[in-house]
C-alpha cells in the first residue's frame, strides 16, 4: 500500500486534531483513497511541549528544513498562523515542488498575489478549505459545485464569535461588554478579541470568498470592515420591531467590474435562513445566476471541524499524487490566463438600505428637518419608528428610521448636514440592510 | 483551443437549460476549465419538435448511435429521464469509452449495482450531481468535502413537492387535498403526483445519498418511505403546539453495519434550522465525526439550477479528460475493492420518538389503558395533549401522545393491541420524530 508522508507545520488544536482525524478514520480514509497518509514529520515552535495528543511515530523539530528539505515528504500543511514565517514556509514548499494545505486566512487574504502567483506558476494544487468557515466545504461549492455559475452575491456569516454575542445579545436583552466577557470565559473569544469582533476575520475571509468567485486577487486593504462593539440591546430590539435580525455580514458582489467587498453587522429579515443561524455557527449565502439561492452551514471553527476540512484537503491532494497529475483545478477558479485585475468598490460607492437610529431633543420639526435633509440628498424613507416619548424635555428621545436603495456616500452626506444641528442629542448608528432578491423567498 | 463535444440524450426542461448556460456563460466557463464546451448532437424521441431554444449548431435526431458510435463525442448527458432506455444509454456510452453525465436519480437508485459494477469497471468518471438536491452540491460534499468524516446521519428535504405542500398546509391550516390542487395549478406538482407525494422520489434520492455515504449499493427495493398524503391540518396544528414543525424527510444512518434508509413525514422541531426550510426549497443536513452539523441549501428542481448541476459535472469530467485521466474520485465514494454490501435495517428495527394521535371516544379510564398497553411493550411516554373535550359522549377525542425513544416494532405491537379496543373510534395516526444530538444546538 502506498502512504503519503505529510510535514506538519504546527501542533496547536488544528495541527493536533489533524492527527487524531488521520489516526481514528484511517481505514475510511484508506477505503476512500487508496493509499494511506501519514504525519511523518512535525515542526513546532516547541518541539519539547507536552501534547495532549500521542507524537508517536512523528519526528517533532523546530526546524523548517526538516520537511522543507526532506524530499520524503509528499504534501506540506501549513497550521502555524501569522503571516511572516507562515509565508515562508508555503512558498519554500512550493519552490520544492511540494503541494501545500493551509488554513491561514491572513496570509492568503494579505499576501494572496505572492502566494497565487507561486501556485499557479508551480501548478501545484493547494489545499484552503479549512481557511473560510472550517467545516462548511464552500469553496469547494465555489470551485466545482459552481463552476457554471455567475456568483451575483455571496452573503456569509464567517466570524462564529460574533455570531455567538450577537445570538446571545439578541436572546437575552445584553449588552455587547457582558457578553464579549462571558465568550472570553467560556472560550468563544479571546483574551483580546479585537481581530474577531472588529470584523478583521470575517474581511479576511471574505477576501478568500471574492478572489475565487471572480478570479482576482483584490488589494486586501480596500476591503471595508466594520465590527460589532457598537451595536447595542437597543438596535437589536429596534431591528427586531421592524422585522430583522442583527447578523454581522461579509457581503461580496460584482458590479461593473468592480468588486463589493465589505463586512459589516447588518439587518436581515427575520424570515430569511440566515436569520436562523444561531450561536457559533457560520453560514455562507450564495446566489448563481442559474442555481438561484444556495447556502452552506456548518462550525466555522474549532480543532475538528477545521481539522476535517484541512483533511478533505489532504485526501484531495493525494488523489492527484496517485494520479501523478499537476492541480486540477485552477487555484482561484479561473486559469492563469484568466485571472482577471479587479478593484474593490469604496463604501461610498455602494449602494444599499439603511437603518439609521438619531438621538434628537423632543422638539417640534426635528422629524421635519431630517427627512428634508434626506430627500435633499436624493434618500426615500421606507420606514419611522419613535419608540417613546421623553418625560423631560432635556431627555433624548431615539427616532429609527429606515432606508429604500440609497447609495452610502448620499447617507453620508446627510448625516453630515444634519450632525451639527442642535437638536441632535448625540451621534447616529447606521446600520445596513442587506436585501435578498425577492425570487427566493418562493 | 480545444473544445469538448457533448452528446446530449432529453431535450426537455433540463436539456434545454443545460444547452442555454453552456451559451450564456460560455466565456467564464472558459476562464475556468481552459477549453470551449459544445452541445454537438442530441437524441430525442421527437426531433421534430418545436423548442423554445435555439438548436443552431446542434444536430438532432432520434437514433442513439448518432452519439454513443460517434468518435468525436467526449461526453455523454443522459436526461431522458426513466429507466431502462436511460441504463442501456449509460452502459453502451461507458461501453464506448465516453464518460457520462446523468441527472436520472431513478435510474441510479434502482439499477446501482448494473451502472455502477460498469462504471468502476471502466475507471471513467460519472457526474450525478443533479440527480440528488438539483442546484445544491451535497454528492460533492459527500465525496469530498467530508472525505474524511464518518457520516454519522444523513437528513434531507429533498423533495421540493412535499415541502411545498407541507409550508402551504402549515402555513393556511390548509387540507392536503386543496393544497395539492393547487400545486397542480401552480405546476410544482405534476398531473399524477404519486411519485412525489407518495415518497418514491425522496426515496430514489436517499438511496445515492446513502450509498455515497457508506460506499454500497443498498437495495433499493428495501427502502421505506411513507408521503404526505396522510397529514391533516390538525396534525400539523398538534405539531405546533408541541414544537415541531411536519417535514417529509429522507434519513440514513449506519447502525451496526447495517443501513438505516427511511423516508416518512417526520416532526422537527421548530428551532432547528431544517424547520425554516420552506417551500420548494431542499436542504441536506449531514453530520460527521469531526466536522459535527452541516446543511446545503438550495433549489432541489427546476430547470436551470438541474441544468446548473450537469453543467458543474460536465466541466469536473472536461477537467479529467484535459489532463488525460480517469476517474479521479471514485464514483461510489470509496475504492472498488472497499465497496461493502450492505442491507437496509427493515422499518420494525429503527428507534425513534413517536407521536401517536388516537381517535377514542371519551369515556373513563381510555388514557389508563393506552398508557398501560404502551408501557407494557416498554414504550416510555414523554408528553400527553387532549386539545378538546367532546361535546357529546358519541364524539371522539383526540388523544396526542409522544413517546421517548422506542423501538417501531414495540410501537407497533402496542398499536395492534389498542386498534380492536371498544372505545377507539378510527385509526391512529403515527408520525415519527427526528430529535438531533444536543451537541448541535449551541
Amino acid at each position: 500500500m502506498r502512504t503519503f508522508k505529510i510535514g506538519l507545520f504546527g501542533l496547536g488544536v488544528v495541527g493536533s486534531s489533524v492527527v487524531s482525524i488521520l489516526r481514528k478514520n484511517q481505514d475510511l480514509i484508506y477505503s476512500r483513497l487508496g493509499a494511506g497518509l501519514e504525519v511523518t514529520h512535525a515542526v513546532t515552535a516547541n518541539p519539547a511541549k507536552k501534547r495532549e495528543i500521542s507524537l508517536e511515530g512523528i519526528k517533532v523539530s523546530s526546524d523548517p528544513a526538516d520537511i522543507l528539505d526532506n524530499p520524503d515528504i509528499d504534501i506540506v500543511v501549513e497550521l502555524i498562523g501569522g503571516i511572516t514565517t507562515a509565508a515562508d514556509v508555503v512558498l519554500r514548499a512550493m519552490d520544492a515542488g511540494k503541494p501545500v494545505v493551509t488554513a491561514n486566512k491572513a496570509l492568503l487574504a494579505e499576501k494572496s498575489r505572492e502566494i497565487f502567483h507561486k501556485v499557479y506558476e508551480k501548478g501545484l494544487p493547494i489545499g484552503m478549505e479549512a481557511s473560510v468557515a472550517g467545516g462548511i466545504p464552500v469553496l469547494r461549492s465555489l470551485k466545482e459545485g459552481l463552476s457554471g455559475e455567475n456568483i451575483l452575491e455571496i452573503t456569509g456569516i464567517v466570524n462564529g464569535t460574533c455570531n455567538y454575542i450577537l445570538t446571545r445579545m439578541t436572546e437575552e436583552g445584553a449588552p455587547f461588554a457582558e457578553v464579549l466577557a462571558d465568550a472570553q470565559r467560556l472560550g468563544y473569544a479571546e483574551a483580546d478579541p479585537s481581530f474577531d469582533v472588529d470584523g478583521v476575520d470575517a474581511a479576511h475571509k471574505l477576501a478568500i470568498l471574492v478572489n475565487l468567485a471572480y478570479g482576482t486577487m483584490v488589494p486586501y486593504g480596500d476591503i471595508y470592515y466594520e465590527g460589532i462593539r457598537g451595536i447595542t440591546p437597543e438596535d437589536i430590539a429596534y431591528a427586531g420591531a421592524l422585522g430583522f435580525t442583527i447578523k454581522l455580514l461579509a457581503i461580496g458582489k460584482l458590479e461593473n467590474g468592480r468588486v463589493e467587498a465589505r463586512v459589516h453587522p447588518t439587518l436581515v429579515a427575520e424570515d430569511h435562513l440566515l436569520s436562523s443561524v444561531n450561536g457559533v455557527f457560520n453560514a455562507v449565502f450564495l446566489t448563481g445566476d442559474n442555481v438561484d439561492a444556495t447556502m452552506s452551514y456548518g462550525r466555522g471553527a474549532g480543532g475538528l471541524p477545521t481539522g476535517s476540512a484541512v483533511v478533505s484537503d489532504i485526501i484531495d491532494i493525494a488523489r492527484n499524487l496517485k494520479l501523478g497529475i499537476p492541480a486540477k483545478i485552477p487555484p482561484l477558479s479561473v486559469i492563469r490566463e484568466c485571472l482577471a485585475e479587479r478593484a474593490v468598490m469604496p463604501i461610498q460607492d455602494i449602494s444599499s438600505e439603511y437603518y439609521l437610529r438619531f438621538q434628537v431633543r423632543d422638539q417640534v420639526g426635528v422629524l421635519a428637518t431630517i427627512t428634508r435633509v434626506m430627500g435633499e440628498n436624493g434618500i426615500s424613507i421606507q420606514s419611522m419608528l419613535q419608540p417613546s416619548v421623553s418625560e423631560h424635555p432635556d431627555e433624548p428621545v431615539q427616532v429609527i428610521i429606515t432606508t429604500h436603495r440609497a447609495r452610502e456616500s448620499d447617507v453620508q452626506n446627510s448625516l453630515k448636514t444634519l450632525e451639527p444641528m442642535e437638536f441632535m442629542a448625540g451621534g447616529t448608528q447606521l446600520i445596513r440592510i442587506e436585501r435578498f432578491q425577492p425570487e427566493l423567498k418562493d
